[in-house]
């Protein structure tokens, strides 16, 4: 199970475009760059309570797009695969299999690195 | 690119449960079973046209869903360095790089037919 914040980071990066601006926005504050509810109070001119309302509101909007698609779920798991793979292919030994382990640890880098 | 019908396959794959029922049955019937307009109308006891207008929406919602999240055009890419990667490590030689070899196969042919 993620932690909530890394998971509130994933939910973002998948379903944050299906979000209102102004819930993105504060979300992208709070959980991506850990303003403090105050902080984004200040900054916005408004109440702690109604940013405390608003990210409650996004979080439940983004958890009920992830229990209908559930792509974070899949792309969790598939992350761990494709992690164990990267860790054993290290343990890949003999010279002439240098340049094919060089490029499928470079593949492997480029989709954890998109992914991520 | 993709072909329509794979594209749209995929679309219905990432996005479909965010339809309405009426649109994701009628497109699962058309893309992913391959019934004719003419078969689904019948079905539905509906009009040829009321079929194909309901198909017409529902791949723009598809269609906007993926602008806004892009999240099949990811999975594409990444399928292609997965399938990539899966294709040279056959190439992997020696003895000693069996058990590797096969279990790192074996973790990707997961990831890519869990995608698929």
């Amino acid at each position: 199970m993620l932690q909530k914040i890394e998971r509130m980071n994933w939910l973002l990066d998948f379903y944050g475009p299906l979000l209102t601006d102004k819930q993105r926005r504060i979300a992208e504050l709070h959980y991506e760059n850990d303003w403090s509810l105050g902080e984004i109070a200040s900054e916005f001119g408004v109440s702690r309570q109604a940013i405390y309302d608003i990210l409650k509101r996004a979080e439940k909007a983004l958890e009920s797009y992830e229990e209908r698609l559930g792509l974070v779920a899949r792309f969790v798991d598939e992350r761990q695969r494709l992690l164990e793979a990267y860790r054993l292919l290290m343990g890949v030994k003999g010279e002439e299999n240098g340049p094919i382990k060089e490029r499928v640890l470079s593949l492997l880098e480029e989709v954890l690195r998109h992914e991520g």
